[in-house]
Formats: C-alpha cells, sequence, structure tokens
C-alpha cells in the first residue's frame, strides 16, 4: 500500500506519519511506500518500519500535482492548508493555496484514473455564527471566513468527483487539537492548548475569556486516529454526503482547568494566569461551542474518553510522562 | 445607471432584458444603458428605452470578464450557465463556464473596485435527496448533480466576496420556471411545462409522472420580479448569508391540470397523454418537493398568487391572450 501525506510536516501530518511508519500498515495492509509532502521539508519518523520519501514543493505550482499522484498512491491524506488567520489575511494565496491546490490535486487523481481513497482535512470553519445549540450533520455551510469558504468548497468537490467515480472520497472536519504540541502561537483559539500545556511545562499561561467559554476539542492523539479510520472504513456505508463532523468532546474552560487540576495538582493550575482579552473573546463568541456528530459516531469515529483523558496523552505523548 | 446581464439571451435574461428595457428604470434609478452579454447574440427588445448593447463572448476566455466590467456596471445580473444535463456529461465545460466563469467575473469585480451590486441566479439543484418534507433557509448543500455543485460553489464564492467588500451580491436559487415557452425539450422537467404550453396551443403533450408529484414553480415573471428585487432591496438588512430560496408555488401536477381546465375548460386538458416513464418517474423523484422559502418572503420576494394565475400570466404574455 502506497500512502502520501500533503502537508506531512504539519502537526496532525507528522503525528499520522510517524504512527503509520510505527506501525508498518494501515487497516491491516502493509504500507510499501509513505511520501511526506509539505512545503516545508518534513522529516521521516524514528524508528519507520516502511521506506519514507520526503517530498517539497508548492501543490497549486503547474504540474506538481500531477507529479505528486504520479506514483499512484492508494491513499492520500490532503493536511495542507494556509492556516484562517493567513487566508484571511491574504485573499489571493488563501485561494490559490486552500481551494486551487485542492482543486488541481482532485484533477490529477482524475486523470490519473487509479481512484484512490482520498481523505480530506476539513474544519469547523465551514460553520460560523448564529448557529442551533449544537450544530448537527445537516447544518448548512455558513463561513464567515475565506479558510471556512475554501474549505466548504473543496468539501463539495470531494462529493461531486466522488459522485463521479473519480476517486474515494471523504472530508473531515476536525475539532479543534489540543493539547496542541509546541509553542504558544498568535492564534486565537491557542489559550486552549496554552493553559494546559504550558503549566504542565513549569511556564504562565494567560487565560483571555471567561471559563465558562465552550469548545469543541479533540486531542493530537484522536485525530490520527480519525484519519486513519477515514482511510481504511466502508465507504460503501458512507452514502453520497461525504463531509463528515468528528466527534468531539465539549467542554468549558472550567472543566479543563477540573481536568489539569486532577492530572497535576493545584501548583500547575496556578500557572494559570486571567486576563480578559475583549478583542479574542468576541471572535471565541463567533465559534461553535458544540456539535452533534451522530453520522461519524455511527460509521464508528470515537471522540477522546474525557477531557482528563486528553490532558494524559499530552503528558505520556509530549513530556514523556513527566510533569514540571 | 449601467446595467449588465450575463446570459441575456436566455430565457430569463431576454425577459428580465425586454422588462428593464421597456420601463426605463430599476427600483426608481434611470437605465444609462444596458448590456446583454452571452455566449449565443441576444436581441434589442422591442420599444427600449434605453440604450441597449448586444455583446457575445465565452466567459471564462482570459481577459473576457476583465472586459465586460471595464464599463463599471453598477448591477450585475449573472445567469449564464450550462445546464445541468450537459454539465454533468460534459464534467470539463460544465466546471469551466458555471464554476471559472463565475470566479473570473467576481475577481474581476474585485479588481474593478466600484462595489457592484450583483445578482446570481443559483438553483434548488443545490440540494439533493434526501430531504425533509419542506428544506428550510438552514438545510445544507446536497448537490447530486455537479450543475448543483457548481451552483453550490458559487454561492459561496458570492458570500465571501460580499463579506469581503469586493462587491454586494445575492445567491437567487430560482424555483423551476413554469410555464417555460419555447418549444418542448428533453429536460426532465419539461413536462410540467409541456402539459400546460402545449394543449394551450392545440398540440398534445405527454405526462411521464404520477398527478400525484409535488414540484415547486415559479412563472417567468415571478422569477423576473425576483431578478429585479434582488437588485434593488437594501442588503444591509439580509446580513452575511447571501443565497436564497426564492418563494414558489409548491402544487402537485393534478392542482396543475386543475388550473388548466378552469382557465382553458376540459378540451384543452384532453390533450394530455398519460404515458409513464419510469426514468423520468425516478430522476423526479429525486427533487425537493416544496421549501420553506421564509427568509425571501421577509425579504419582500413574493411567489406567484396561485397556478391559475401562472397559467393565465402564459395565455397574457406568450399567447396574447388567446387559447387554441
Amino acid at each position: 500500500m502506497n500512502i502520501l501525506i500533503i502537508g506531512g510536516a504539519g502537526m496532525v501530518g507528522r503525528k499520522l506519519a510517524e504512527r503509520l511508519a510505527r506501525d508498518g500498515d494501515l487497516g491491516g495492509k502493509a504500507i510499501s511506500s509513505l511520501t511526506l509532502y509539505d512545503v516545508v521539508e518534513g522529516a521521516v519518523p524514528a524508528d519507520a518500519k516502511v521506506p519514507v520519501k520526503i517530498v517539497t514543493g508548492d501543490l497549486p505550482a503547474p504540474g506538481e500535482a500531477t507529479k505528486l499522484v504520479a506514483g499512484r498512491p492508494d491513499v492520500i491524506f490532503h493536511l495542507a492548508a494556509i492556516v484562517s488567520g493567513e487566508a484571511e489575511q491574504d485573499f489571493d494565496k488563501g485561494y490559490r493555496i486552500n481551494l486551487d491546490g485542492t482543486r488541481l490535486l482532485l484533477e490529477a487523481v482524475r486523470h490519473a484514473g487509479h481512484t484512490p481513497r482520498l481523505v480530506f482535512a476539513s474544519s469547523i470553519a465551514v460553520f460560523g455564527a448564529p448557529f442551533p445549540e449544537a450544530i448537527g450533520d445537516e447544518f448548512f455551510h455558513t463561513p464567515l471566513t475565506s479558510y471556512g469558504t475554501q474549505k466548504s468548497i473543496c468539501e463539495l468537490l470531494v462529493s461531486d468527483y466522488t459522485r463521479k467515480g473519480f476517486l474515494d472520497g471523504l472530508s473531515i472536519r476536525l475539532p479543534t487539537v489540543c493539547v496542541r504540541p509546541g509553542k504558544p502561537n498568535k492564534a486565537a483559539s491557542g489559550f486552549f492548548s496554552n493553559i494546559i500545556r504550558e503549566p504542565l511545562a513549569g511556564a504562565e499561561a494567560v487565560l483571555p475569556v471567561s471559563e465558562a467559554v465552550m469548545h469543541w476539542h479533540a486531542s493530537p492523539r484522536a485525530a490520527v486516529a480519525f484519519m486513519r479510520h477515514a482511510a481504511t472504513l466502508d465507504t460503501a456505508t458512507v452514502g453520497p454526503r461525504r463531509a463528515l463532523t468528528m466527534p468531539g468532546l465539549a467542554v468549558t474552560v472550567a472543566e479543563q482547568i477540573a481536568a489539569l487540576r486532577k492530572v497535576a495538582g493545584d501548583k500547575v493550575v496556578a500557572r494559570i494566569r486571567r486576563e480578559p482579552d475583549p478583542f479574542i473573546e468576541k471572535i471565541v463568541a463567533g465559534w461553535p461551542p458544540r456539535f452533534d456528530a451522530r453520522r461519524a459516531l455511527g460509521l464508528g469515529f470515537a471522540p477522546d474518553a474525557s477531557f482528563e483523558e486528553i490532558v494524559r496523552i499530552h503528558v505520556e505523548d509530549e513530556l514523556g510522562g513527566g510533569i514540571a
């Protein structure tokens, strides 16, 4: 089995690659080749049991997508994107990478003619306020950003190319991935991870919103599991509606903090500093707090067990089990 | 006021042009210039009170959209499309005209920088079965054709370009236009018009489905009224969700026939021949029968009063008041 990860140097791409390379198989089928494609150079996972190719390039450049699928990958994970903030600031760049890049990929796959499974990483940014209390599987696309618009359009394209038999696609709307490893970043959603990751590492973190704020989370491990399951499930049971909201955990910031306390104690929790930021509070108020991900649950996608488990996963996978 | 109709030689485009040219104004503002653009040559309406330019061209050809908006039209009606059946048969052509053509138009408008009102003719083909009994304003895009996919994508683009302030757009999902003038055509929906138009003209018409079939109709006159209202309404009251399902009439074939009988009598109705066609019955079963077009009604879009009125409109506008 020949696997291609587009966006293989990103956070989820890297973790997915590590898991696949370590397993050596996907859904019981041996992996013969794993290609990690990104605009920046990816890394060969340690202890890889399979040959890993690192390729860098610019997906929407002429001929690039065709070259990329010339090896006729059986499974393509397409995780590459300009993120929300940048796509909003640079309109042309966002459409070029997020829409044209994806469309050129779909066209290249269509002309290669081998009908691979394509797992497209979509986003809950396809939804914008106002919403119902829990967004169900039949709520309409209401993006309030260019990024969300581009993801919505790609979902529609993946469904149409699938319906026409050019590929076998699934669009997977990931919850906010938490705890995100790495350094604190300027993303408006960054604090959801910062308030867990930084205190666990002995550093202070700023909480800019009320503890009553609810949000939709999945661990990096759950995100990787969604991808792997999407690559192997029987799509005959999915039907023509190929975009699926993944099951996350709807928890308040207060519940996040309570879970952190349970795992790491009061000393760690004391490193969270409350510093309300009306700008961030306003952005977050426009985000969907909760989904009813019934279809995905019925198709075997599983959420994390609890936010406490999400914290423990971070301690295990990123901190080698230790807390500062 | 400078007005551009793209698709100005099509059925709705032509009727819209006739109305605007006859009125000489739109929403109380005098029309200084009316341009009818299409791939085939349009016609200057009889008794035009305003200068009419006829332009032919291929919208997605390089430079074409830029040339088209160089005159900085205040209102652009974009009605041009490859129809459903052809877009399904010729995948590349459908995407080229229906998606690329529209996107190039939006880009040209963005770069012209004058923020015109843009009225985009979308379609209830953005929805595909299964649906609720009446499709509300928050039901999701579930196209089951490439045409419906292309219309869905363009709706998303119109909303995003509007949100960014590049134009002031509205996507108008038209009901099936009935009674469609002209010759019977091979479209699966053709019989809805054929069974009214042909008997009124003294000819026989085939009814291929059960009289219990319900469908969503608007007269050509209502379609033109939707377009004119969309060009003039205060979009500040619309908000960021710029796609609107137009109010139609949900009537069964039996109700259509009863209306025809009321207007034209038994002799005319007797020209309808029942000849069930399982192929057409199956296609029609996948179409939405009824909508709850609450938002559009609240914004002042008005449906035809009754199917009887729809029949009378055809007799007045197409037959000069006479019945064969």
